[in-house]
């Protein structure tokens, strides 16, 4: 009656580790300014929100275990504006974007078969390759190269008969890298090449500050068989916890394989749905507004981190987190003392120690790293930053 | 760029294969009565849809990945009501009860680990111990027993050094059997004796039709640490769509590991937790209408079909399903054939062929039993029972 040894394997991030100490500052009276997590402060749409309190329905019933064909419908609508071709028919709900992970995960790979990443990666993505036995292979990026991608030999290098697939997030989670046209044309032709399936997380399409077209995975030529798309309203509406996301595929056996898995869990979320497909429609207005908000928030965060000393973030150009570099002995250890040990005029911060993000947590460079998610308005980053500023004179484990 | 062999292994529901057909004849303008389906046709409670109606929130964001406290909360006065003592602390809520299944055989089982069921079972059981790499091994039960329990003897044949699990579903999903007091002691026995854990699905615990005291896993003394109870509020409250489920155990080990599987898919849906803490709060009055009507749906169905020559169903004492016998060749064929060659006034019936429930679907009974659900009401009910009828008449294949 033990339990498994993939349970036993699933990794406990290093975020929720700290989760115990923020609560024991803030009952001792500490203000803990939240930039580890990937709750956007943001409204959610007002249409969404109507569509809530009209639902007008005596029985709360089975959705199709594919979504409702009207919000596939929509979604179709969506995809077109970013010039991704998509029918209804390739389009399933997920019950948010992890379920999309963990089914094509189910749908395309066998135990022992292996999935290329850049390192560092959102951490769940480890726990539902564990979930399926899958194999979590790395190519390393570096924060002094701004996170880009890697070579075409580096991806090779970690090639085998077992890889099936290469996964990317883009925009990043957690770094905020965006992919230019030549790297995503660099990974179409590694993917033709060994013929691989390509994942492609794309939930913070919305989040890029370039003035580049974004290119989707969708977009590439000659590889519509190979792609497999992530996505969700989570981050886009302010609506995390209504779990409705999306798998798309042009692959018509791995959506059939994928619908197997959707039909045993029966439906996703009917109330969920219903708030998608309004908000979907939402005004540009919106996007709008929510795209400056966090395009000042960027702006305003990285020039205030790079202004410490010691501190470098590159400029990220999508999502809403980047990558930082403290000068700090172990940047875990710090994010803990910020919480347990120090405050500065009754605040502190906290932050996500970046080592939970790669694949060798231990010998990592996010030693020294910390991701920080910008989903405070101005006035609250400012008075982070000054925390962060003033932990880092105070941390007796600094360097250099 | 294959799909997975976990994927061709998974388990395409007979009802799947049947719905095209049935789509067809509803096109021709047949009138089709939906036996087939778990559905209910009964209405969602009045304090959840208001509850629906007065989310007064700006931020649909996540909630915790255990799921509210409050919600928690109102599942623990809710198992007192049924003599089950459990904290909020050893609730889990999950995304439907379907991925408490999922989660739990995450959590307790390796691939290779084999969870041993009484046959027929629910058939997405099967779905999820092939997405986790389990094996299901089978107990008979029978018809002309009323599928009782089979003796100790008969489950100690499957158990063998990789046997991890027995799974229940009680009351039974599809046959409406109830396990005794003498059952339920005698699972606690094998269960003890082997150190097994028991896996027990009681979504049906409010329709019992019988004056016996309800036996729950979690009433068994001295196995409290081997029980994972699953639940949802699907059934009991008409709100399938919601996907609001629990997993429950006394087992703090099971419960961290369940724990890791929930925080990587974030949160349960967070409108339908809203709408099933109002609804557990529901007047009484609602659940008795509803156990009224369900009692008198029963009595109704099983007379009538135990009057059609030929038919023969046991008298289920809980949920809303039972298995029957036909006279016919193949009981797959027969419910094709009634969608696409049959109809009686206008109408025909859809029903579920049992052999999907089987582990066996070649070899089994099933091949002359069918699955039927009364969710609907007794006028349609009459109606689906004389075309039923008019059609074992017709049939060619019939048998005796």
């Amino acid at each position: 009656m033990d339990i498994s040894q993939r349970a036993s394997k699933m990794p406990s991030s290093p975020i929720r580790k700290l989760a115990p100490l923020a609560e024991a500052a803030k009952r001792n009276g500490t203000k803990v300014y939240h930039l580890n997590i990937g709750q956007p402060d943001i409204k959610t749409p007002q249409c969404g929100l109507d569509a809530l309190k009209h639902v007008d329905r005596e029985i709360l019933e089975y959705s199709p275990s594919q979504g409702y064909l009207s919000l596939r419908t929509k979604f179709v609508s969506y995809y077109a504006q970013y010039g991704i071709d998509l029918s209804p028919d390739e389009i399933i709900v997920t019950t948010g974007g992890s379920e999309a992970v963990l089914f094509a995960f189910l749908a395309c790979l066998d135990p022992g078969d292996e999935i290329i990443v850049t390192d560092p990666f959102y951490a769940n993505y480890m726990a539902f390759a564990i979930s399926v036995g899958a194999v979590i292979r790395s190519v390393k990026t570096s924060i002094e190269d701004g996170f880009r991608l890697p070579s075409i030999e580096a991806f090779e290098e970690q090639i085998n008969e077992r890889t099936k697939a290469i996964l990317i997030c883009n925009p990043n989670n957690p770094t905020g890298y965006l992919y230019t046209r030549k790297e995503m044309y660099r990974l179409r032709d590694i993917v033709k090449k060994h013929n691989l399936y390509l994942f492609s997380d794309e939930v913070y399409r919305e989040f890029i500050y370039t003035g580049m077209p974004y290119i989707s995975a969708c977009h590439l030529e000659g590889i519509e068989e190979n792609v497999v798309l992530f996505d969700s309203v989570s981050k886009r509406y302010s609506e995390c916890g209504i779990r409705v996301g999306a798998l798309c595929t042009k692959n018509k056996k791995v959506r059939e394989a994928v619908m197997k898995f959707c039909q045993a869990r029966l439906s996703p979320p009917l109330i969920g749905q219903i708030i998608a497909e309004a908000s979907l429609g939402v005004q540009k207005s919106y996007l709008t507004g929510v795209y400056e908000e966090y395009l000042e928030r960027r702006n305003f965060l990285i020039e205030g981190l790079n202004k410490i000393p010691g501190v470098y973030s590159p400029i990220p150009m999508g999502a809403f987190y980047t990558v930082a570099k403290l000068p700090v002995d172990d940047a875990e250890n710090f994010c803990k003392w910020c919480l347990t040990d120090f405050s500065y005029q009754g605040a502190t911060v906290m932050m996500a120690p970046a080592s939970g993000f790669y694949t060798e947590p231990e010998h990592g460079e996010g030693k020294h790293e910390v991701r920080i998610a910008y989903v405070l308005n101005i006035e609250d980053l400012a008075k982070a930053l000054k925390c962060l500023e003033k932990a880092l004179e105070a941390y007796p484990g600094r360097i250099n």
